[in-house]
C-alpha cells in the first residue's frame, strides 16, 4: 500500500470536469464525475432530519451503481420544498441524457447557502459545458475538487495504491469539501460533508459495511462547529477498470480506502472555517468505545475548549468540564490528561489533581505545544478499555467573521 | 405585584458584604450574604458530573435552612480533589464560627478559573473582613453583586414586591453572575450559574417544587455557549422577617419569584461573553413541551445561528438546519418561522418555502430587526401544542477574545 499524488481521475476509467456556471460570481461552481464503466458502490448521507432536496432524492432511490455525479456549490438546494426536489431531479435527468446513462446511474449533490432556489437555467448550461469538458489528469482533478468548495480555502484530495496478490495495481482516490456546518453523526447509510471516492478495483457487491467502517474511523470523528449539515453525502464508487481479483474482502484494500478518507477528513478539519490548528484527541480507558466517542465528540465541540486552544492556553479544566457534561463515565482519581507525544508529552491532570502550577516551567512548555499547528491530546477516563479518536479545530475570530458575513 | 429597585438586602433581615481578598488583582472577589433570622429555602445545582468542590460539599449536606452564603470569584475550586473539598469546608467552618451559626446553616460557592487551588490565607482574612462589613442597603447589595462576577461586564439584580391579603408587603430580591460556560440542563435539585434569591416572606416548608418551576421558566431556558459549568448553584432563602401568612402556596408570590429569576436569567444572557444581542426564541406547535425545549435549546446553541444573528443576517436556513439536528418532530410543510413582534412581524419561512427572496424589501426589513439589541423569533413546528422558550445570545469576535485569553 502506498500514498501517491492523485485525484478522482487517477483510478482508471474515471473522468472529471469543473466549470463556472454562474451560481458563484467568479469561481468554479459545478463539478461532474464520470466513469466509463459500470460501477458498484455505496453512499452515506446526513442524519439531519432537515435533508436537502438532492439528499432526499438520492435516499429515495437507494442506488448502488452510480456512474456519474453532478455536484454544484454556492447553493445547497436545501429547504426548498417541492421545487427543490424537481430541480435535483432535473439535474440528474439532463446529466443522464447528455452522458447516455440511465438516470438511476447518476447522483446529484449540492452545497452552499440554504433556502434559495437553484438558478436552473445557469445550471443547465453548466451541465452541457461540464460534459463537453470531461477529461482525465491532474488538471481535471483539480477543477472538479475546486468546483465543490464553498468557504473552503484549499481543495482536499488524497490517493493510495494497493498491489493485489496477482500483481494488479488498484488505485483509490478522493476529493472532499467542507469547512463549516461540520459535525457528523453517522450510522450505516449516513455520512457527512461532501466526499467522492473513486477506484478502479473490482467489487462484486455493494460494500456498505466496509464503507461504514471507513467512515466511522474518519469523517465520523471530526467536528468543526457542532452543526450537522442538511446536505452531507459521502460516495464510494468502484468501476473495476484495473481488473484483478475482487477486493470485497481484501483487508489491505479497505485499509487503503480508510487512509484516503482519513486524510480527506483531516484536511476538512484543518481547513475548518477560521481554523488555525488541528486538534487530535485520543480518548482511552473509557467504559466502551461508544462512551469514548461520546466524551471525545463533546470535548472537541466545546466552544470553551476550542477558544482555549486558539489562545494556546493550557486551560485543561475546560476539557474536564466538557467531559463532565458528556455523560461518559470516568473516575476522577484515575483520569489522566496529557498533551504532546513521545518525549515531549506533558501531563496536565493526574491523580485527581492539576499537575501544572500557574507560571511553572511545565506550563510554559504546554503553551509551546499549544502554539503548534497540530495539537495532540490524550485523555484516559480510568474506567475501562474503550478507545476512540476525535479530531477538531480551534475557534477563532475568523470563524465568527466568515459566519456572520456568509450570505452578505 | 410590582417591580422595585432593590437587591439582596432589600428584603427585611438580610445583610450583605463584598470585599477584595486578593484572588483577583483589584476587583472585589468575596461576597457574604447573611440573614438575621433562620430561613427555609431550596438550592439547585449543576448537573455536570465534574462538579466543583463547593458543589460536592453542598450536595452532600442537602440543607434547606441556609442563613449565610460565602461566595468567592476568580477561582472555581473545581477539579481540585480532596484539598478542594477541605478548602470549601474550611470556608464554611470559619464563616459559621465568625457569625455564630451552625456550619449546616452556611452555604459556600465559588466561580472562576478551573483547576487551581484556592489561596486560603487570603480567603480566610477576607471572610473576617466580610463579616465585619456586613450591612444593609443598596451599597451593600452592589458590593456583594460585584464580588461574585468573573467575565461579567455588569452586575445582575432584580427585585419584586407582593402585597399579601392581610396587607403584609413581602419582598423578593436576587443577584446573579454568569456570562460564559452557560448551558443549564436542569432537573429537580439542579440549576445553573450562580444566583442567590432572598426574601422576607414566611415559608413553612422547603419550596422545592415551586423553586424548580421558577427555574424551569428562567435559568432553564438560557444558553450562552453550550458548556454547562462545574460550579452552578441557584439558592432561594426565605427568612420570614416580613411576617404575614405563609406563602408556600401563594400563586402571586411565586409568580413574583419567577419574574425575579427570569429577569436575572435574561440579564445573564444579555451579558453573555461577547454578546451584542439577546435572542428570544419561542417554539410553538411542538409534539409536546419537551420537544419544544429540545428544538429551542438546539437552535439557540448553534454557532451558525449565533454568528448569523451577530451579522444581522436573515439566514433562516441555519435555524431550520439546527431544528433538523435537534431530534424534535416537525412537519416541514407546516413549519413557520417569523422574526419580530406585532405589526413588524416578518415571515421567513412558511408553506414549505422560503418567503424572503434575496435583496427583497422583506429581507431589508429583516436585517433591520436583526440589527436590534433584542431579537424575537417564533418557530411553529406544525405538529402539536407543545411550547417552550429559549433565550440565547449571539457569538461575536469578543467571545473568542475573552475565551482565548481568559487565564492569561
Amino acid at each position: 500500500m502506498k500514498k501517491i499524488d492523485g485525484g478522482v481521475t487517477t483510478p482508471l476509467g474515471w473522468m472529471a470536469a469543473g466549470v463556472h456556471c454562474g451560481i458563484k460570481r467568479e469561481r468554479l461552481d459545478l463539478a461532474l464525475l464520470y466513469s466509463e464503466h459500470p460501477t458498484i458502490g455505496a453512499c452515506t448521507f446526513t442524519q439531519n432530519r432537515m435533508r436537502a432536496a438532492p439528499v432526499e432524492y438520492m435516499v429515495a432511490r437507494k442506488n448502488h451503481n452510480i456512474r456519474a455525479f453532478i455536484i454544484n456549490s454556492g447553493n445547497a438546494n436545501a429547504i426548498t420544498g417541492k421545487q427543490g426536489y424537481e430541480d435535483a431531479s432535473a439535474m440528474v435527468e439532463q446529466t443522464a441524457r447528455e452522458l447516455d446513462l440511465d438516470p438511476l446511474e447518476v447522483g446529484v449533490s449540492s452545497t452552499g447557502v440554504i433556502g434559495r432556489y437553484l438558478p436552473m437555467d445557469k445550471i443547465s448550461a453548466g451541465i452541457t459545458k461540464a460534459v463537453s469538458e470531461l477529461a482525465r489528469g491532474r488538471e481535471a482533478d483539480h477543477r472538479a475538487a475546486q468546483a465543490i468548495l464553498t468557504t473552503d480555502k484549499v481543495i482536499k484530495e488524497a490517493a493510495m495504491q494497493v498491489k493485489l496478490k496477482d500483481g494488479t495495481i488498484v488505485t483509490i482516490a478522493g476529493m472532499a469539501k467542507g469547512s463549516g456546518m461540520i459535525s457528523p453523526s453517522m450510522k450505516v447509510q449516513h455520512a457527512t460533508t461532501l466526499s467522492f471516492i473513486t477506484t478502479d478495483a473490482v467489487l462484486t457487491r455493494p460494500p456498505e459495511e466496509r464503507w461504514q467502517e471507513a467512515i466511522d474511523k474518519s469523517f465520523n470523528v471530526i467536528n468543526v462547529d457542532g452543526d450537522q449539515s442538511t446536505n452531507d453525502i459521502s460516495a464510494f464508487m468502484a468501476n473495476g477498470a484495473a481488473g484483478g481479483p475482487p477486493v470485497d474482502d481484501n483487508k489491505e484494500f479497505w485499509n487503503a480506502v480508510t487512509k484516503v478518507v482519513q486524510s480527506l477528513a483531516k484536511q476538512v478539519v484543518t481547513d475548518g472555517e477560521g481554523a488555525t490548528k488541528l486538534i487530535e484527541l485520543k480518548v482511552v480507558g473509557a467504559k466502551d468505545a461508544a462512551d469514548a466517542r461520546r466524551a471525545g465528540r463533546w470535548i472537541i465541540s466545546s466552544s470553551l475548549v476550542k477558544t482555549a486552544v486558539f489562545g494556546a492556553d493550557p486551560n485543561f479544566g475546560r476539557v474536564l468540564a466538557a467531559l463532565g457534561n458528556s455523560g461518559a463515565e470516568f473516575d476522577i482519581d484515575r483520569v489522566r490528561l496529557t498533551i504532546g507525544t513521545g518525549a515531549s508529552t506533558i501531563v496536565l491532570f493526574e491523580n485527581g489533581r492539576p499537575q501544572l502550577p500557574p507560571c511553572s516551567e511545565g506550563e510554559v512548555e504546554a503553551r509551546k505545544l499549544l502554539s503548534q499547528r497540530r495539537i495532540v491530546m490524550t485523555l484516559d477516563l480510568g474506567v475501562g478499555k474503550g478507545q476512540a479518536e476525535a479530531w477538531g479545530c480551534d475557534l477563532s475570530y475568523e470563524y465568527v467573521k466568515i459566519n456572520s458575513e456568509y450570505t452578505t
